[in-house]
């Protein structure tokens, strides 16, 4: 089954303690993209300027992404420069040029309609919205917001939160949203706006997943070289939604796999500058992580 | 098998966002105690003032725990006062009154010199070691130690590190002693330091467990209600060390068992104020957790 992802695709300029370089390629939708491509066929739309290249197609290209949805406008391709705190815990925005990101109106092929799974990545909730309305009833939709739209925007980010199942969010989101610190609690609040399912991204700490009867949490995988946190929450949303694309059930035993997936990719993400871990990425190095991961966590089958 | 620990008994004035009460029972090794008696036969070193009264030492009385190493001096028990923030990330010292701690000097008791299992909970290192020496030759030794220790004392601590099995400190300790930010890099510093485990507390987060082959990450139990973090960290160790006494092998599994039960120990132990979650627990209430805390992040047996 296919899953479409609506965000962004962008130029990245990094700076990390141990890494740098300038228009590296980014996005949320291309991170999403990448990750989610390893099990499933991935559909993008989003928007690029005339500065988007074959080089960069061509990183799609490689895996089963369909950029038919990639529209390209005249101007300059949504730019974002980001540098890191020597022990990677800050992020400090160096600047955002939205270019023709500022203008992105999400128009869905008409092949892209019937995608089974469909990824609403941070954008505007309108935006977001108005991607639901074009879409023909998806088994599964998950989205992802941030604090910009939950200040900016609370409206019709509510009414977004209604029409999906799954919010993929991280921990201060959570917290923010919900106008609550203790994220049990903040859980149950967002879910009673919308999303039958809620999954919480820690960072370097893990993941809680919040469904009717189901409570689960993991950890992230512990690395000994980090590199550059860019895109790992973009990249984990898409390992865990492309899981749930490959698979016919979503109950509680699946989605828990989908979220060691999701995490996987995540870890994999971050041991290179942007995309550069994720382009050399094999199915045979996630499967054996995933392994991996179980062998670090496991205590209940002892 | 019996378990001895030596640390602190304390009255502790807590203030926490929803609840506060001045002289209450604390100290690491009455954390550790009460935490370590749901497992094992626990013998107690430690120093109190006139001021320790009977209905303290029913505390302990009330479980498999020995006091016949509590001394009691003229002077006034180690006090200490602590406030939390509102969000219970942060917490201030509001003062720190050792009493008669200050010329504490561990003397064992004869009957507690074969201990199977030693914990040397947060003093001097010098007075560890001192331990260490009464002692006959204990089938495992745990400590604890601090930033205070890490920076005054640094050349005893790492005598004191030479001679232990397993050291149980928190991420900013590990980072610390270690020089490294990275966890896993500085596992491995702090491992070459003595220990042959390395167990790292990461409060609300989890533990991570590093040891000859073996690494083991798992988060902590997801509370809707946490009142009081005081004695989180020395409930954990001594869920974990009295597990460890209860068991014949010590092998990566059974460590592995025991940090869960560490992890239980210090869950309840953060659901009310200082000790008062702990005194009314019951090993039922224990045995549920660890089956819970299955449930909650098992997928590897799916």
């Amino acid at each position: 089954m296919s899953i479409l992802v609506v965000g962004s695709v962008a130029f990245d300029d990094l700076k990390t303690p141990t890494k740098q370089a300038e228009n590296v390629l980014g996005g949320a939708a291309t991170y999403f993209a990448l990750s989610a491509s390893f099990f499933t066929d991935v559909n993008v739309v989003a928007v690029v300027g005339e500065d988007f290249t074959d080089k960069e197609r061509q990183v799609f290209d490689e895996r089963p992404v369909d950029l038919s949805g990639l529209e390209t406008m005249k101007g300059k391709t949504f730019r974002w420069g980001g540098e890191y705190s020597s022990d990677l815990t800050q992020r400090k925005t160096l600047f955002t040029e939205l270019g023709v990101f500022e203008s992105f109106q999400p128009r869905i092929p008409d092949h892209f309609r019937k995608s089974s799974l469909v990824f609403l990545a941070n954008i505007h909730p309108t935006l977001q919205l108005d991607v639901m309305k074009q879409v023909e009833q998806p088994r599964l939709t998950g989205a992802d917001t941030m604090n910009y739209w939950i200040e900016r925007t609370p409206e019709e980010l509510a009414s977004m939160l209604k029409s999906i199942d799954v919010l993929v969010i991280n921990d201060e989101e959570a917290r923010q949203l919900a106008g609550e610190h203790n994220l049990v609690k903040a859980a149950s609040n967002i879910r009673s706006m919308g999303p039958s399912t809620l999954v919480i991204k820690r960072g370097e700490y893990g993941v809680l997943c919040f469904r009717e009867k189901e409570r689960f949490a993991t950890v992230s995988f512990p690395l000994e070289t980090v590199v550059d946190p860019t895109g790992a929450g973009d990249s984990f949303a898409g390992g865990f939604m492309g899981y749930l694309a490959n698979r016919e059930a979503q109950d509680d035993r699946v989605v828990r796999q989908a979220i060691i997936f999701g995490s996987v990719l995540g870890s994999f993400c971050v041991e290179d500058l942007g995309t550069e871990r994720l382009q050399r990425l094999s199915r045979d190095e996630v499967y054996e992580r995933y392994q991996e991961f179980k062998d670090l966590t496991d205590f209940a089958s002892l």
